[in-house]
């Protein structure tokens, strides 16, 4: 079978973690990505030997100027794909749509575009056969990532009734310096339900989920605080057992100095994880606390990286490649998700 | 009727609180104020002229050193008093039970002392009847406090049924520079339940509730996302009017500029209140979210004055010396809580 060719448009948070991780799957080549700025997030790229196309003539200069090959425009680089990952600003993506539907190319955007960009939304442990050989498939955001994995588990054990979840935001990346809040918590919004909720029903459909967000001073980590009723009275056990089947779910003890965000980061940088990421949503095994049908706990997601094995999946699935299964497991082995 | 003799244990942040809202009451006198170290706190109290107790004759000799009168040692105080207000750090005040129980005075602990410490737990608009003519009342904690008050209210609407609550903490008050986190999330336990929900069962009683805590690099206010479930089918309208009902539940709108916590202390500022205070609990008006017999909302928890009138109210309630209403209104009166 032949490599799927694959594009990334957009070379910043994600988009460089998805290049990254095409370029190692044995399945795929990186055409390449697109950049618009001769940035240092451009310079890395190049430094690595990708491919850098950019959207116009103008930009080309830029590069040129500063020193940059361009391989071409990014209409070239859709044209030599036959998937392309849209990691461009939110609500550029379904701006680009038109593109890829020009040039016949499967697309797989980001979280940041509404659901209806897309033929499914996806999480690929939830329901990679629902993104099946659809076209377009959008990747949920991170903290719908998180959430929709790990109550994805407990749907499995005893199908979900109702959830309520709060997530509090971290308020930037780690880079975005120009963001704040410096000292303050801000409900975002002051009204229920944030978007995760319904955001959630795009992948774990029927479930009636209120979320709520507050935005913290910190660029760590998402952490949520989840009371989810089941349908039937389960036990403890059952549910662990069902979060601990996942690579992508990583179940860590607070006693063991894991009882921060940081903490956290750093134990992903001591594993050796490019650029120090946790694409595991981790659950606090203390805080697994199950009450007849009810079930709460308290897990945290790494903003940057949560969504990088989903869009790689993402790809497999439009383009019918293979079942979930093989793909979760080809994704997993090359990020290093494992025990 | 002669006035309350009060003095004040302990002159912290709560405590400096305190004798201002005491010194405040026409009903009370402040016999003075106890504290350990000659320090910018002692300085502002001596500017105040407050009488400085201390507890022996080392720290006697450190405020005379430093410039200083000292009024006699804290047992004196204590032996001057009708009612002991103990602000000492978490745990000290139930040592001090001993002295105020020596001296035959009553005393007002805080809510870092276990609830054994007190005949009752207190939050005064919930169970103000409850500590009527008790030895020994317990205020209960910032986050208890604004929690109860706008539970107890819900109660007043529909006997509350069951309650899960998230309680984003700030990290430490603005003045503490050793704490941290500088840049983490840290569930705070992470396990269920946070202290609080057991707390507020001291206060509420019945009532299943479940808490859990986040820590989060902030110093302003605590934000409590909270669901609720109520024993009967509830219109937001009812449930609206009983929390503006009482001054000390704000609501305040997210639509004006009022969006983040720091937002709500320039507010106080605004208002002129002593020290940029904010001692009602906020509610996010466009929180207020009614399903049937499910009631969600966002509220903001000053944590450095949200207690200081449960403190006078539990002074007022301990010497039985009048009814709710009339302590309540004689509080916010002097505490500038009103419309």
């Amino acid at each position: 079978m032949a490599k799927l060719r694959v594009g990334v448009n957009g070379y910043g948070t994600i988009g460089k973690r998805v290049a990254d991780a095409v370029a190692n799957q044995s399945d795929m080549t990186l055409i390449g990505v697109s950049k618009r700025t001769p940035d240092y997030e451009a310079q890395s790229a190049a430094l690595k030997g990708l491919e850098i196309y950019t959207p116009g003539e103008d930009a080309a200069s830029r590069f040129k100027t500063a020193g940059f090959s361009v391989a071409g425009t990014v209409s070239e680089m859709i044209s030599r794909c036959d998937v392309v990952v849209d990691c461009t600003p939110e609500g550029v993506g379904a701006e680009n749509k038109r593109l890829y539907a020009e040039k016949g190319v499967r697309a797989v955007f980001q979280g940041g575009e509404p659901p209806g960009v897309a033929d499914a939304s996806f999480v690929a442990e939830v329901n990679y056969d629902e993104a099946f050989g659809k076209r377009y498939v959008r990747v949920v955001s991170c903290n719908t990532t998180g959430l929709s994995r790990t109550l994805g588990a407990l749907n499995r054990v005893s199908p979900l009734k109702k959830v309520k979840a709060t997530i509090v935001r971290r308020a930037a990346d780690p880079a975005e310096t120009k963001k704040g809040p410096l000292n303050a918590l801000i409900p975002n919004p002051a009204k229920f339900p944030s978007h995760h909720g319904p955001d959630v029903s795009t992948v774990i459909h029927g479930v009636p989920i209120v979320t709520a967000a507050i935005v913290a001073p910190t660029t760590l980590m998402h952490v949520h605080v989840i009371y989810a009723t089941l349908s039937t009275t389960v036990t403890r056990e059952s549910v662990l057992e069902e979060l601990e089947k996942s690579m992508r779910i990583r179940v860590v003890e607070a006693a063991r100095g894991l009882d921060s965000t940081a903490a956290l980061m750093e134990f992903a940088r001591d594993l050796g994880r490019g650029r120090g990421d946790m694409p595991e949503v981790v659950v606090w095994r203390e805080s697994l606390s199950v009450d007849r049908d009810e079930v709460y706990y308290i897990q945290a997601v790494h903003q940057e990286s949560i969504v990088v094995p989903e869009n790689v999946d993402a790809i497999r699935a439009s383009a019918a490649r293979c079942s979930k299964e093989e793909s979760v497991r080809l994704t997993n082995a090359s990020l290093g998700l494992s025990r």
